[in-house]
């Protein structure tokens, strides 16, 4: 957590998708965050989207000699290393996804890689919010501190057309809805780690 | 659901295990609850295991020309044909597991196969009981009518022994609690089936 | 449960409000729910509103000599005779009304009055649904069986104006979705009351 | 927030408790914790025991002229100048109590004085930890900050005794437990509030 940019500590944020859909929202929506990112829009965040489609099924006992399969040990790598997550996902049928919960049950596994990581959660979604309150919750037992606020949901069926054909945003005002999202977990990180 | 055992009709019960582990709790308090429907425990419930450690991890892009992966299209189609559905599923992370939850989003893409079945939970677990309330909130948008009462929740960890190093229920007295949950369910689903 | 309506069986619906505001939009619904079903749009429905507004704050030092305070023992009886509940409240703060609340913990006192009934929820609110969901989950212990379908959420501040300056319930296909949540309750309550 | 204990700042907590029994647990459990910031076991926490039992039932008729009753604006007085909340609450019916619920419901109306509050919640009751999770979900919209551990949950009824018959807490590991509870509130507070 070296970094800084005029002063300020670069934090490092992983992005983490819960819809395995090619064209899904809210991966459009981890693109434009990237994007923000990486331009004038939210300085100080480095965003990487961490891949949790190819994770086997959770089941410790997968876990051999206290080791875990390759591509779980790299994806827990990854969370260990970051300074904050950035979820986007929708819900499935009023809770999380079965892809956002496989990823967080096997970082949980001893030692737990999310302890004490600040966190976001951004939704593209038609039925709910329940599958943001649920991932709360299970962040109750991991020990992530979710920001409270502004809280970030949107129906991309209702009017005006928020993406284009390839599932990427295209409306400034939800642009610019999630840039607080970012700035609010950026500054709660900030906040957490002072000395 | 023509059968019938004594004038009594018989109802089909499908078993779902929340667990992928092999010497699972879980599993085995549905090798008991099987057992006691061949048995005298419990009359007039045939139950079956239904595997759905197979299913592919839940993405509607799999879906092609309105169908269902066959896999996909074999498990919906013992949903729907089921009178009832018993989980057996222990609690991961104060949530529901990723298996539990990957079969729920599968059977309820449309038409829902959950759609006005009745069914109990019971869960051998470590953390908490808020899986299990997390799958009844599913269950309100699935449309499943869960038992209220009796719940059952057990601490594999606390004494007596309750299971064997293969994983199979040896504990009288759990054995009359898991006689109670499917008696309990068996007399929710015929009074909801009643004309 | 002796009446009947040409040959159907009449039940009796105990409506109660989560809301103490003299205006309130939620005892809007419930007096146009009465309405409804002393006029020909729902038949077989005898609802009472009944006021849960002058109970005392629960406090089991008030059971003196295993006897309820008069009022809240007025309450338990209301609820003890009645075949449903038909629940109409907002949701303060993503949960219940301390109104409600208050008024489920009373009858909740041994023996349970709410045991083994049916209920409906109805929502006339600002913030989420979370509300109904915690009032599901008190359900479970107190043995409550919600209808799960049709869920009705209403926001009073999206047009067309639902309400008039009374609370009186103006819009007509509000009226046809409320309709359609009390005929559920009916069906459900029969279908659970069937011999 | 400008006292200091050997150059640690001195935080302000106001302890709110669930129940209106005169022997509750979580009444003894607030008697305890003040004893402990008022001896050596926790330095550097000033906690106030602030009634909440005379509150009257949330209603926003009685908000007349933006002014609220005098004894929820003093309620409201006590919340704004916290530094943090300590709740001691049993869990009714799975759920809060509506007193915590009233309590609540007040202090959040504009201008929301629990905004940005760090806050932790122990349970002595029966039931369920359901309570604690609606509690922290009613923590979203108010922005309340909870610490996530360590949890506090106690079974009065398991031996051995851990509550005199004042409710006067006796035993000595649940005190060390409580410590923890406190000195986490603290750590977090301090770490939120820093420069």
């Amino acid at each position: 957590m070296a970094n800084e940019v005029e002063g300020k500590r670069v934090i490092k944020v992983v992005a983490l998708c819960g819809s395995l859909q090619k064209a899904s929202y809210n991966r459009g929506i981890i693109r434009a965050a990237m994007k923000m990112c990486s331009e004038s829009m939210v300085e100080g965040i480095e965003m990487e989207d961490v891949n949790i489609s190819d994770l086997p099924m959770m089941n410790v006992d997968l876990e051999v000699d206290d080791t875990f399969p390759v591509l779980v040990e790299a994806f827990r790598q990854k969370i260990r290393e970051t300074d904050a997550v950035f979820f986007a996902t929708p819900d499935y049928n009023y809770s999380v996804t079965p892809t956002i919960k496989n990823a967080l049950d096997w970082a949980s596994r001893p030692p737990n890689a999310w302890a004490d990581k600040p966190a976001a959660i951004v939704s593209v979604q038609a039925s709910s919010k329940s599958g943001q309150y649920h991932l709360r919750q299970i962040g109750v037992f991991l020990d992530i501190h979710f920001i409270n606020k502004p809280e970030f949901f949107v129906s991309a069926a209702e009017p005006p057309q928020k993406f284009d054909e390839n599932g990427d945003l295209i409306d400034e005002q939800l642009r610019q809805r999630l840039q607080k999202v970012l700035l609010a977990l950026q500054a709660f990180t900030l906040r957490l780690a002072s000395p």
